[in-house]
Parts: structure tokens; sequence; C-alpha cells
């Protein structure tokens, strides 16, 4: 997607090899009219796979995810990392690890919203080493819905999430790949 | 809002005569046409406000927030309740305090993404005890940056949230108001 490689490149700051900061227009300030372009883009590649609910995960997931749940016309779930005061009846709970924050947190989502008659998007803003979406595909798992793929806004190919959700046979489609992150670039997977 | 009101009486659940859950289309769940809608609302409301830039906090008021970004096409920032890994920079913090969670929680802000040029609207999705209000407005007044407003998608106006803002000369702009939250039914207030 060559607009969003424009603006990581215009406005991304590489803290690390392994981080790249781009809060200016995606997670910590957002740019609603590139979220929108983003939606357009994830609804038009899996607009034949009869998605009926996205799923993602608070807090930076929420804008592409509610983007492209607006334009494929479906409820949009975001998991929770704690547990809600108001969450009072079932819910599924999967433990990630965070490699970026060094720690495990839990994601839970209401029994209620996921069903056997569902076809999942899982929407991310980020992939790396693949421990969100895979907390996320189990719990769709156990719910019984039906996994249409994963939508990512930015991979990055040199972290092992992609590989290891390909080979599990899962769709992941990425906005746009990263090869390398440099102090003297970013460096793009060609497409 | 009428539509609003329709979804709370026929979705809202009330936990306690101070809490309803309404986890089916705000904040959990979202659906992204009602947040559509709530969006064209408040950008209708503050249309002649000259906004630059939306404020609100993680993760609930995101998808209210992005949407009335996309429809006056400006930037929405969310304060983070931690600090990220990657913010380098100055920021501001406020303190506020939860209620519902009975815990003091942070709110921070890069500000490198307020100036005194911008003028901010606030948008949340629920109005109680105004103490995340307060800690947003308090962080635009440090910023120099001016005020447009406070949208708020539902307030318990039996709480005294709004009250304190407005008698702050605040403008709040709620599109509903609970009066009384009861287990026989949510009273509106008649406006």
């Amino acid at each position: 997607m060559e607009q969003l490689k424009q603006r990581i490149l215009n406005e991304g700051i590489v803290i690390s090899d392994e981080i790249l900061k781009v809060d200016s227009f995606l997670n910590h300030q957002i740019d609603p009219l590139l979220m929108h372009d983003i939606g357009a883009e994830f609804a038009r590649r899996f607009a034949r796979r009869r998605v009926t609910k996205i799923l993602t995960l608070e807090s930076s997931g929420i804008a592409p995810a509610l983007m492209t749940g607006l334009l494929l016309r479906v409820p949009v779930i975001f998991a929770k990392k704690r547990i809600p005061s108001t969450l009072t009846q079932g819910f599924y709970r999967a433990s990630v690890f965070s490699y970026t924050k060094q720690e495990t947190t839990e994601l839970i989502v209401a029994e209620r919203f996921l069903t056997p008659a569902d076809t999942i998007l899982i929407i991310d803003d980020f992939l790396a080493n693949g421990e969100a979406a895979r907390g996320l595909t189990d719990i769709v798992t156990r719910s019984g819905a039906s996994l249409a793929g994963i939508g990512v806004v930015i991979e990055k190919a040199f972290q092992p999430g992609g590989a290891l959700l390909r080979e599990r046979g899962l769709r992941v489609d990425s906005l746009v790949r990263i090869r390398r992150l440099a102090p003297d670039g970013i460096e793009f997977v060609d497409e």
C-alpha cells in the first residue's frame, strides 16, 4: 500500500533495529483518513470471505479494525487486556507475551460475541512475533467460529510471527512488510 | 440522539444503580455504523468551532473519536494509560481516579501533538464523575491549546461530572443523558 509506505518513510522513527515508532498516524495520534483507506483496502482484500465480525485487541488495533468493520458493515470486537468489571458472564482468555514490553498480558473476549456461525477477520496494527495474533486465533478456534484470515497494517517481516502463522495455513495479509529497520533507513519487502 | 437511546434501551444491561453495560455496541463489541452516526452528530454540533484535533483516551473513547475525526477531517489523539516504550520525548501526564475501578490511572499525551495553535475537541464514551474529562482538559490547558468542548456519548446525569464541567464554563455536549438507572428500566433526561 503505497500511501502507507510513504507515511512510514516520512514520519516513522526507527527506535532500534526491532522497534519502529509510528505514533503520529497509527498508535497515539491517528489519521482517520488514512485509517479509512486502510479499512477500505482490508475490506477489498477480504470481500469474498463472507466475514461476519472483526476481532482486534485494544488499543492500537481498534482504529484500522473499526474502519474495516465500517466498510464491510460488520461489528468489531476488541479483546480487552483486563477483565472489565461489567463482564459478568463467560469469557475466553488467552495469555500472550509482548517482547516489546517484556511481559505477559491477557486477552479477554466475552463468549457471547463469537459463535460457530461467525466468520472472523482478525485485524491488528503490527505483526512481529505473532503472539497477539496467536492469542486471538486461539480464541476464535475455541469459539467454533471460522477464521477468514489476519489483516496486518505493518508486518516486521524480519521477525518470525508472519512465517509462523502462514506455516499453520492461515491467510495473513499485511499492507506493508518491513525487511529491515536501520538508523539509515527502512527497507520494505518488494511486492 | 434517538437511535442511541433505542440501542441503550434494547441492549443496555443495568448492572447496578451506577453502572450500565453497553458492551454489545460501544465498549467491547462496537457497531461501526452507529459509531459513524455518532461521529456525524458530534461533527455537526461542533462544525463551527474550527476544531483542529480530537483528544480522547484509550480504549473505549477511540471509536467515537475516530469517526468524529473522520467527518471533521482532523487527527485524533488518544491518551495512553501507560508510558509507551517508544515515547522518548516529552509528554503531559494527568492522574485520574476511576470510581468504577476504584483506582488511579495516568493519562499520557506526547507534547508534540498539542500546540497553542490547536483547538481541541475532547470525546469520550461515558461521563460520570468527570475525572477523565478533567484530566484531559488539564492537559489541553497546559499545552496552550484552545478547548472547543467535550462531546460525550452517554452522560450519567445523576453523577456530578457534567455539572462540575459546565460550572467551569466548559461546553459539554452529551448525545444521551441518563437520569436514573434501575433494574426496572433506564430513564433519560428529557431534552
